[in-house]
């Protein structure tokens, strides 16, 4: 797809996920740099991510950025932290446009504001069990100690909306026992799911644990990239559709659903199409 | 494939689930049939199968059948509630060999079995929603009072290995809670992982209600079906090959460890196939 620079600045951002995870992604985009358009993909087919090997998450991000390309998006955004840890090195050199993931911006900065060094990462089975942000913390504050811990059962209690129930808590205190034990001073949500579990997270670690959140900061590094390539949509582009567009592999209704109860905009569809072909 | 009826006695029985929960359904096929060749598929790359849309899940069903016919199977059983719900009545009549799913077995055997006629199900989000057992119930016993309950933690519970944990307990209380209202005398453990949690499940409902297991009558109706159709392995065939054969999609390790566990038999290997293709 050629584009003049003029026009690529008009052109959406595409966004992915495993599933709605994302979406606190794409809210966050919307908030930082309103005037963007966003093509969002949420891979509910196939959801979740965090369970499958490397080779698979690699096959079904490619068929995805394909996807994503013909819709001439100006820049992709890998919004689920298992494919940004497993996919996102090996795809990068494949494209022309720029790709970020959510992994590097929230290692960043934790290894940034961590005082004493010892941060604990919370995810699902692939992305702990990748390393992904001991490596990353680590090639910014190279002492640092990171103590990973997988959580499998807060993405299914999320999606059942029991964010600040009794049992979620109970299973939260579980989860981040060791981390109590240990001293650390800041714990990295790393996964797009956890940020909704914030309050409950809150609750059980106190003032002294500093949250942080990889969607905010990978919002914040997008606006970054924009400006740098001079690609920030000033909104002085012809209207072209709707601003906001969403596309799953199944269960259109029950994303928009979901979409609707954590967007700051109504959406009024989710296309659904098939990725696999 | 054209075979004699004597070669086809010979030929493997296919199985297949969304990933390990299936493998309840083979458990219990090795006991029952114990001559019979097993080849099971496992769906752990598109797994779980409980959240997705009726045409997702016949479209995966539709390429794993086709993957088993290719290794020349005599029979096929559906042993995921979620695919004989949304797949099986689309399915069959595209098929030349019998194929049976978990849920008219097990409904049958409630719908018979059930003193006061009040029988309650539990079952994924799209095994429930489909009302498949209501249905089925009620073509055995029409005035039978079915109700029907998703439970989707119990998946990811069973996959965190919390069986009995007091966690778990507390859940299914919650999600029990409506049963114990109710005067039900008879459960269906409508999906292949809640044989597992049988115990807490027995712990919470006390010995007042009888729990079907769909995987137990499945393989008495599959030993039914090959008597009727002289299909039975007497086991005088030559030797070719291993009894049990298993393939997955994704994560073999992974599915060969959960398959030790739970199997009265040690399997050497779970081979990696790509299924979309």
């Amino acid at each position: 797809m050629s584009q003049s620079l003029e026009n690529r600045k008009y052109a959406p951002i595409g966004v992915f996920d495993s599933g709605v995870g994302g979406l606190t992604v794409a809210r966050e985009i919307m908030r930082q740099l309103p005037k963007e358009r966003i093509i969002y993909f949420g891979d509910t087919a196939r959801v979740p991510y965090g369970s499958k090997s490397r080779e698979t998450i690699t096959r079904y991000s490619r068929q995805i950025i394909h996807f994503l390309q013909t819709k001439g998006v100006k820049a992709i955004v890998v919004a689920c932290n298992t494919a940004s840890a497993f996919a996102l090195e090996t795809l990068r050199p494949e494209l022309s446009i720029p790709i970020i993931g959510v992994v590097e911006p929230g290692a960043r900065v934790a290894a940034r504001t961590s005082k004493n060094g010892k941060i604990g990462v919370i995810g699902t089975e692939g992305t702990i069990g990748s390393q992904i942000y001991t490596t990353t913390i680590r090639s910014y504050a190279p002492g640092a100690e990171v103590i990973g811990k997988p959580c499998p059962l807060f993405v299914p209690l999320v999606e059942e909306g029991w964010l600040k129930d009794p049992i979620t808590v109970e299973i939260a205190r579980r989860y981040l026992d060791s981390f109590l034990k240990s001293d650390i001073d800041t714990l990295i949500m790393g996964c797009t799911h956890y940020p909704l579990l914030r309050s409950t997270l809150r609750g059980i670690l106190g003032d002294r644990v500093n949250l942080v959140n990889p969607a905010y900061e990978t919002a914040r590094c997008l606006k970054e990239l924009l400006e740098e390539q001079d690609l920030v949509n000033d909104g002085a582009g012809e209207e072209t559709g709707l601003q906001y567009q969403f596309y799953v592999s199944d269960a259109a209704e029950k994303f928009k659903n979901f979409a609707n109860s954590i967007l700051p905009c109504e959406i009024e569809e989710a296309q659904l199409i098939q990725i696999e072909e």
